[in-house]
């Protein structure tokens, strides 16, 4: 029980262990069965849902409402929960199909963000997405619950040294997209059925110096009335929506 | 004190006084003047922001910290916070405007989604959002800082009775999209340059089959991977943006 709750807490003894949790049926259904590890079931759980079955050859483990309630990260929790190993992905496969679509966050803090940013990308067909070290940890609770699935199918990587990465994606032809207040252009008036990049910054302070002055394009969302800018997991799904229609639609046709 | 305690955690109070509360810098001294009531601000907060000067005719009360971080609804307070008298918007208001872009949003739960929405919606333009009975509380304070101000500006309005206003609004010839998987064609196949409104059902149940019944267009957001749903908060900013992009551009135009 200890060791869940540093797994639920520590975004150390996440990294130490190369493990996570995710909780809720849902949640635990969807895990991949070779990285599942073991699962935790309440009592009221196991009466409840009897005909509930575990993936063979995971095991089970019972536990008393009351410390399930204590392990647990939400409120009312269903009862349910995994640890399930962490899938190392290599930064470089995310570039590797003919026209991939890349995200690139730089310190995104928020983990509902985060998460949602991984659910929609998903959605949105993207190959993967990098993250400097300033991200939120993946593999907190609340970004888990947040992807809604996405976290185990999502190729995304932390990389060391974002400004080398980038690079590295330019020299492989990939356009490099930065939503800056700088952008003289509407993020749809850009083409992105080629490999495409998008970069988006830390929720308060937008992108650094460093990161913004390595892109190819700067664009931005147009905005009306007083805002200033847009949540970044909206300011994500936007872009990449806006790749995927562009890359579904040659010409656009009205119905 | 208790009365400002009852205006956070109320629904029932915040609507019996048609008052709400915003907190923070930004959020105090973006809100209109004429409806300020009330600011409070803590003692740190007076002596750290010395220059701080509020609007002429606003009474300030200055508050032990101890008290201000008793009724803020933030973990870490700023220190400044302020009574705001509601605005009733009459839901016929966002029907009036030539071409207008209306959001309806039926149970939509989540205080952040409904704060994200009202954000992005004042970026895309809408002129207004019409929400049922079900949906969040907009002046919770959750809410009301999901925002970030929007909420003085957007034109929101709570209506009895869904169905006959969406019924109302066909009348008028504004087309009514669902978002819904029984769509057959992905939203952006379809024109939204002429008067539209789009329904946002509940995050877990979509929308209810009265309402879905009375769109004139059923469309989807196409989905990759294994992808159920987007968050209702995504969903709604890629239906408001794309009806922005094809406002905004006659025929697409790549740079």
């Amino acid at each position: 029980m200890k060791r869940l709750a540093l797994l639920q807490k520590k975004a150390r003894a996440r990294r130490e262990e190369a493990c996570f949790i995710a909780e809720g049926i849902k949640m635990v259904s969807e895990a991949p069965k070779d990285r599942l590890e073991e699962i935790y079931i309440s009592r009221s759980f196991a009466g409840e849902y009897s005909s509930w079955k575990a993936p063979e050859g995971c095991p089970v483990e019972v536990v008393d409402d009351k410390v399930f309630k204590a392990v647990s990260d939400t409120e009312t929790p269903q009862g349910i929960l995994a640890v399930i190993r962490q899938k190392q992905w290599d930064w470089r496969a995310v570039s590797t199909s003919k026209s991939p679509m890349i995200l690139f966050l730089e310190s995104v803090q928020d983990p509902g963000n985060l998460g949602t940013i991984l659910r929609t990308g998903e959605g949105a067909g993207i190959d993967g997405i990098l993250m400097s070290r300033g991200c939120a940890d993946l593999y907190q609770p609340k970004v888990v619950r947040a992807t809604m699935g996405s976290i185990y199918r999502v190729p995304a990587a932390v990389v060391d040294d974002p400004e080398e990465t980038i690079k590295s994606l330019r020299r492989k032809g990939i356009r490099v997209y930065a939503a800056h207040l700088a952008g003289t252009h509407s993020y749809y008036e850009k083409d992105y059925r080629s490999g495409c990049c998008f970069m988006i910054g830390n929720e308060a302070n937008g992108l650094s110096d460093g990161l913004a002055g390595l892109a190819t394009d700067y664009i931005r969302i147009p905005m009306k009335g007083q805002v200033e800018s847009l949540n970044a997991g909206v300011a994500a799904s936007l872009l990449m929506y806006e790749a995927r229609r562009q890359r579904e639609m040659e010409a656009v046709q009205y119905v």
